[in-house]
């Protein structure tokens, strides 16, 4: 077990329907000092890549993505889950979201990525991968190259992974999760 | 002209309604190094009231809170603007956006803040102090003492200023804008 699948088994809660509770440490409460570790983590595992950006998702993503994209040197984006009224040239697309049961537009302001960017994209959680879709959308419409994904925490047993895994993008979970029942997790075993 | 009043002259932009765009460095584009700088500016100014918790909200207060916290060392809390499903005992408040026109349920878990914390609210903007009042509201419930309140962006123009300073919080803003109008800002003098 590493650091995180530490913390995780230590301050995190498993609640019915295979949810993971992390908000005392992760998303909602953070402990700054491990988003520095995480972020670490992942620049050390993505530097070879050279990425140019990292890229997340408003709000979950922010705090591992600020940290790594601080490791790195390098620009921190995050989209937004609705248009704000200052965003001009918007690049959008729509995710359906399980979690809350509804279709939100995902978006960012163009100029903020080229054709020449090496995006690495970070989030706090993976699970059926329909986020990762949106942004491998907007990724697309730039015409910028994903170089890497990384999670913090990656339920396995549902279809994220697969899909990034049969596109060919480098991707890395600090804790992959395969079974998640009973009050109790099962670690990947990669 | 400190680092980040120069940084908002150089890549900010000032739009007609008082509105001041600064989403390719601080809140949508995010410069890592500038938040860790004004981080490092929060902990050294806030550092003698000996916070326990630093407390924002999603997202624009989320990057230099957390590395507010960073420095301090302590935990970070970021209010949500709805709901989760996975929230148990949220502590509440209604919320009035003059931006967004409409009002929101700004929440957190209550265990996340006990009476015996010292909360330094930061965050990006303050203008009318509505989200402010929001999160005054939300300490106060949980019997906390909000010991700091520091702004990387201040329309000292509007009513927040006068509402915090006149409530006796120790109040500090890294850009506070006295004239903003016809595409120029001018800087409050302090």
């Amino acid at each position: 077990m590493n650091f995180l699948q530490e913390r995780i088994e230590q301050d995190g809660t498993v609640l019915s329907g295979h949810i993971l509770k992390v908000n005392s440490f992760l998303n909602h409460a953070v402990d700054p000092q491990l988003m520095a570790a995480i972020g670490k983590a992942f620049a050390d595992q993505f530097k070879d890549q050279h990425p140019t950006k990292v890229l997340t998702i408003e709000s979950g993503g922010i705090a591992p993505a600020l940290m790594t994209a601080f490791e790195l040197g390098v620009p921190l984006i995050y989209c937004k889950k609705a248009k704000p009224s200052t965003m001009n040239d918007p690049i959008s697309t729509e995710v359906f979201s399980f979690t809350k049961q509804k279709t939100y537009t995902m978006c960012m302001e163009r100029p903020s990525m080229t054709s020449e960017d090496r995006i690495l994209f970070i989030d706090d959680f993976l699970a059926n991968g329909q986020a990762f879709k949106g942004i491998e959308d907007l990724i697309s419409q730039t015409g910028a190259t994903l170089v890497g994904c990384g999670f913090c925490i990656e339920k396995a047993f549902q279809s994220g992974r697969s899909y990034i895994l049969a596109k060919g993008y480098p991707l890395y979970s600090l804790a992959p999760i395969a079974k998640l029942e009973a009050g109790k997790i099962t670690w990947l075993e990669e």
